[in-house]
């Protein structure tokens, strides 16, 4: 455990009204940015039970296209929070305290809004665990990722479900079992990201992402997220004939009688998202 | 929707008495041609059912070993025919066009030939699909993919169980909901295709490939194919019970014999496809 | 088959006496040597027996953290001994054999010890196998890996689903069905390994990612690997309710509180194992 670990200079935080998470709205994006910089934007049942509540809005608003997970100060996200963690040690405590993470990682797998995790920092065990359960995660290329609950003898369980389905079988071992950082270069070789840029270059990377799925239809963006994770647990021809339901029903959309209309007719299209 | 898109161009065939699909036999090989270059190979009803009647009837063939998917023209293949898919607004003709599409992919996969796509353009939306598809691709550096759907409201649904299937989960989701390219070198080092070389080189190499499989014993190619998509989706224990099952009846093949007889002997074996 | 195969030269043992399996222990790591150089440690009936012997024993072990798997020789594993199947020709006895050979990966799988292939040759059929089936890997970068039991008309089955388990597909079924070399940062690169050192430096590069594992508690190690390879067969909903329940049984362990306590009081953790 020489390796540097951000929750050595925990100090509770000095400002008990500032929210522990800030929300932005911009047009169809919406931006999540954890504000608990002075915790590492440790994942504590407060931060959690904020963050819950404002995916389940942003869920039920049609008007929205993007999620964007930001974070305030140094790091992205150092996980949960080991203080609390060991100030409740009743099994009971730590159960329901899982459980709540895992229903913010399967809320944001589940919600219509592509949801893009901005790296900007360490990111380590749950806080590693939530870039990758993103649909999508942009980093700076000063960013670092570890799945490091086995330094202090807890194993990243949950963050293995998400880890190992976005690196391959051994690379993501390798993470889970050392507890060692890898580079942002290493992440997105190894699929945990999408891209990388040097930090004075990230907003304006994100903005490109972003600006790539907010002209689409609405439409096709919720469709297209919900089938692709279905998808992928169904066998090959199973996984055809529902695809091939769900794009005959998709072509009924008015959008896409519309969009293939101003590609023949060479000009934009104006989507109404039905 | 700024980036290049093919099929802004599309215009009639001139010719109506030209096949759709050309077939050329070379010993064990069969390359199939799409062949409607003025539509960049569009894959409209016609083409569909020109193509999978070569297939089945190639499936049918012990003598093949290898078929080649290779195309006329500037574009491999630019996906549906939009113009077909407006001209047709009934559901039910959506839904049959897509399951006929989704049953070439599944014939390509089911079938005993290796299968390889030769990309020498651009390959968008189905025809994207069809690359991953296929057991194994090769392409010219200057092919580019896409599963552009997204940009007329139509997500590729029935692209995403097969680009799914060949990229990470991240890198595939990026292609299918921004509907962006990705160049050959990048497809190769995601898993989409197996080797990339110059326009120039692109039929020695695709040689060197198929001369690597078409040296082998039918038997092997036959039950290898075979076996390697079905174990996929079994647990691991199962998987192994199945793949010693299909390994000593492998074993008992006549050509298993003179393989290993050949081996000792250093000579080349003379495959009998028992 | 020009390429370069060492079953070729395969001679019979000259010392009868010699272990095929050389154990040597140190600490808490464990390492087994395939010590039948002369046959390049080909996967026979007898060496099979002996490895099994050993991984059960050394499964039993709660003392031992890591098992390395390593080889004499020039070659880390040729796979099976095609002398000895091709000399009982019948459908039992391979059966036997491969269930006996499938055992193997499967006890390696399932055992509690992190197992790390050192692989400081070349790989081939079987031999493929047993590095794509252990939790970890590394080696010198004149490691060369292949899955060539297609060369002699016997599809590298068995192998296929270790193999199909590291690589994305395309790539798994290039190497399967063309039975060619990758070499080792070829290897790296598509997942099949973790880390390439020259030959040199391979005992180094081992020996740090030994040290990164057997400075955590036994416990995590212990629960992350079960839960690792469980939790990939199931659906994520499922998978996360599976991981919270583990890792909530985790924190209970008396080596989390004094994880968490050293790490806060910025000292070294002392494992207990309990």
């Amino acid at each position: 455990m020489t390796q540097f670990n951000p929750i050595q200079s925990v100090t509770p935080s000095t400002n008990i009204n500032e929210p522990l998470v800030i929300r932005k709205n911009s047009g169809s994006v919406v931006t999540l940015t954890l504000n608990s910089s002075k915790q590492f934007n440790a994942l504590s049942v407060k931060l959690l039970a904020a963050m819950q509540a404002e995916l389940d809005n942003i869920a039920q608003d049609k008007t929205i296209q993007v999620l964007v997970i930001a974070a305030n100060g140094k790091a992205f996200c150092a996980g949960h929070n080991l203080k609390e963690m060991r100030a409740n040690p009743d099994v009971a405590f730590q159960r329901a305290l899982f459980e709540q993470c895992s229903q913010i990682m399967l809320t944001i797998n589940q919600m219509p809004q592509v949801v893009i995790a901005k790296v900007q920092g360490i990111a380590t065990a749950a806080g590693c665990q939530l870039v990758a359960a993103c649909d999508l995660a942009v980093a700076s290329d000063n960013a670092k990722f570890a799945t490091s609950g086995i330094n202090v003898g807890l194993f990243c369980s949950t963050p293995a479900v998400a880890v190992s389905r976005n690196l391959s079988r051994k690379q993501a071992f390798e993470m889970l079992i050392t507890g060692e950082f890898i580079d942002a270069h290493t992440a997105l070789q190894q699929g945990l990201i999408n891209r990388v840029a040097s930090a004075e270059q990230l907003d304006q990377m994100l903005q490109s992402l972003i600006d790539a799925i907010t002209n689409k239809s609405s439409v096709a963006l919720k469709t297209g997220k919900t089938m692709f994770y279905k998808q992928l647990d169904m066998e090959l021809a199973e996984a055809y004939e529902y695809a091939s339901e769900v794009m005959s029903c998709n072509m009924m959309a008015d959008d896409v009688s519309e969009g293939i209309d101003a590609f023949i007719e060479k000009r934009s299209a104006i989507w109404t998202g039905r």
